[in-house]
C-alpha cells in the first residue's frame, strides 16, 4: 500500500505491505485530512519517524472480535493505551505514560490506504454525516473537549486567539454555549468564516499589545508565543486561558501576572468523539466551508505543501482504493 | 512616628508625621510580620516606594463611622479597591484595577507604628488569638485561598514546593484538608516544621530534574524558576500547579507539556481572612514556632537584614508606641 511517511530524510510517499495487528482492527482509509501537527511532526517535532495523519474515516476490513465492526464506517479515537495502568484502568488511556498515538507517537497513522487501532478506538459514523464531515471528528472532538474541561454559559464573554482550522473549530463549538465569542487572527478570508457563524471576526493587530482585560475565557490556539502574550492582555483578573495548540520551544512568561491576576491556564489536548460525532450527526456544527482543496493520496507530497501555505484551511487525502 | 520605607536610596528608617486619612480607620500598629514580598519590595519589584508591610495586629484609634471598631484588636485585608467598578461592585476588590495595597501598591505598609486602611477591611481578634499569632492571618488567608480555589480531599496527592514560611503554611492549612501532603525544601530544620505536623519532609534534590508525575496537586511556593520546572515533573497528567509564589523575572516553560499532559495552572495570591482567623481561633494551625526572632521598629533595618537570612522563618517588628 501507499503510505506518507515522515523519514529521516524528510516526507517521502512510499510503497510498503500491509501492516496487520491480530490484536487490532484493520480500516480501509476513505479520507484523510491534513493537521498543522502532522506539518510540526515534519518538522521534527515529537522525533516520531513513520506513516504521518491522524484524523480519518474509513472502512473495517478485519476485526476479530465481536464488535460487530466489520463493513462498518467509522472513525478513531488516536490513542491507545497499555491497559494495564492506573490512567488506562481509570478509563483514561489519552494519558497513559506508555499510549502510542496514531502517527504521533510509536504508532503508523492513516495517511495510508491502510491503518490498524483497537476496535475499542473506534466508533461508527452515522448515514448522515459524510466522509468530508467525519474527518473533522477528531479537530472537533479536541474543540468539544473545552466545554468538558471549563464551564461556558451564554454570558461567559470567550476570545479565541488563532484563525486556523483548530481555532474557527474552537470558535463555533464555544458559540454553542456562549453568546459572546470572538476570533482574533490574521487572515480576513478566515474571520469572514467565523462571522458568517455569529462570531466576532477581529484583526489580531487591533488586539495585540494592548492590555485589555475583557474576557472571562481566552482560548489560545494560534500555536505562537506571542498567542499566550495576547491571552495574558486579553483575560479579565480571575480569569481562564486555555492552552489549545501545542507549540515547538520553550516561550518565557510573565508568571508573576498569572498570580497576582490569578488566572488559570487549562492545558487542552483532546476531546471525546461521541459528542462530537452528535455535533456533527444533528447539523450543529458545518464544516464544508473549511475544506480548501482535496488531494488523492498519490499526490501526498503535493497535499502537504499545500496545507502549509498560508490562507489554506482543511486540506484532504482521498485514498483511491 | 518611626516608618521602615522604601526609598530610592534603599531601604530606610525615617521619622515622620502620623497620616490620617477621614475616609479611612487609624490603627496604632502593635506587631508586624516581615514577608518575603517586603524583601522583593526592597529589590525593586513592584517599584513601590513608601512604608513597607502588609502583615499586621493593631488598635483602632480612630474610626469616624458606626463599625464599633475604636479600641479593637484588629488585622486588615491588604486590597483597598475603589468602591465603583465592576470587580468591586462584584465583591472582589482584591482585583480592582485601581486599587491599592498595603505597603505594597500606593498605600503605606504597617511597618510603623500607625497605618490607615478603610473600617471594612479591618477584621477583629477574637481574645484567644495571640498578637503573634495574628501576625501570621494575611499569609495564612493567602495558603487558605488554594483550598477556596480547588478541591482537596483526604486522597488528593498534594506537594508543596519551597519551605520558606509561606510554603509550609501552604503546607499546614492542605494537610488539614488532605491525608497526604510533602513538603520539597533545601532547609533540614524547615522541614523538619513540617515533619512535626505529620507532612512529609523530602529534601529538593531527592526529586529535582526527576520525572515523578504522582501528585494529583502541586504547590510552587518557592518563588524560583527550577520551582516550576519541579512542579512540572511532579503533577500527574491532568494535575493541578498551583503558583503561589510572585517572582520577579519572565521564566522560559514548556507550553507544549502542559497541553500534552493538560495541565491546570492555578494563579493564586490572597485568600479570606475570615476563615482563616477561624484556623489560628480554633487551634487548628500552629505558628508559635515558626517565630525566628523579634525585634523593636528601631532595629528595622537589622529586622530586615536577619529575615533575608537562609533558614531563617518569621522575623517580627514590635512598636514600642
Amino acid at each position: 500500500m501507499k503510505a506518507l511517511r515522515s523519514t529521516e530524510r524528510g516526507l517521502d510517499l512510499i510503497d510498503l505491505p500491509v501492516s496487520r495487528n491480530e490484536n487490532e482492527a484493520l480500516v480501509r482509509v476513505i479520507k484523510s485530512g491534513i493537521c498543522n501537527t502532522d506539518l510540526e511532526i515534519i518538522r521534527g517535532y515529537a522525533g516520531f519517524y513513520g506513516t504521518i495523519g491522524h484524523e480519518f474515516v474509513g472502512i473495517v476490513e478485519e476485526c476479530n472480535d465481536d464488535f460487530g465492526l466489520i463493513g462498518k464506517r467509522v472513525v478513531g479515537e488516536i490513542n491507545a493505551g497499555c491497559g494495564v495502568c492506573g490512567m488506562c484502568l481509570a478509563g483514561d488511556s489519552r494519558h497513559c505514560p506508555d499510549r502510542t498515538v496514531l502517527g504521533i507517537l510509536g504508532r503508523d497513522g492513516c495517511h495510508a490506504e491502510f491503518l490498524t487501532l483497537p476496535s475499542k478506538n473506534l466508533l461508527e459514523v452515522p448515514e448522515n454525516v459524510s466522509n468530508e464531515e467525519a474527518v473533522f471528528i477528531e479537530p472537533l472532538a479536541a474543540a468539544y473537549g473545552i466545554t468538558e474541561q471549563i464551564k461556558i454559559i451564554p454570558e461567559t464573554h470567550v476570545a479565541v486567539i488563532g484563525d486556523g482550522k483548530l481555532g474557527i473549530l474552537c470558535a463555533m463549538v464555544l458559540a454553542l454555549k456562549s453568546m459572546n465569542v470572538s476570533l482574533i487572527g490574521r487572515h480576513r478570508s478566515k474571520l469572514a468564516l467565523a462571522e458568517a457563524r455569529n462570531i466576532d471576526g477581529i484583526l489580531a493587530e487591533k488586539v495585540e499589545g494592548k492590555l485589555n482585560r475583557q474576557f472571562d475565557v481566552v482560548v489560545e490556539a494560534s500555536g505562537s508565543e506571542s498567542g499566550f502574550e495576547t491571552a495574558l492582555d486579553m483575560v479579565k483578573p480571575r480569569g481562564k486561558i486555555v492552552l489549545k495548540s501545542t507549540f515547538y520551544g520553550t516561550p518565557t512568561w510573565q508568571a508573576s501576572r498569572v498570580v497576582v491576576d490569578e488566572i488559570t491556564i487549562v492545558g487542552s489536548r483532546c476531546g471525546r468523539f461521541g459528542p462530537a460525532m452528535e455535533l456533527l450527526a444533528n447539523a450543529q456544527i458545518r464544516v464544508d466551508d473549511l475544506i480548501s482543496e482535496e488531494f488523492n493520496l498519490t499526490d501526498g507530497l503535493k497535499a502537504v505543501a499545500r496545507a502549509a501555505e498560508k490562507d489554506v484551511m482543511k486540506v484532504l487525502l482521498s485514498m483511491s482504493n
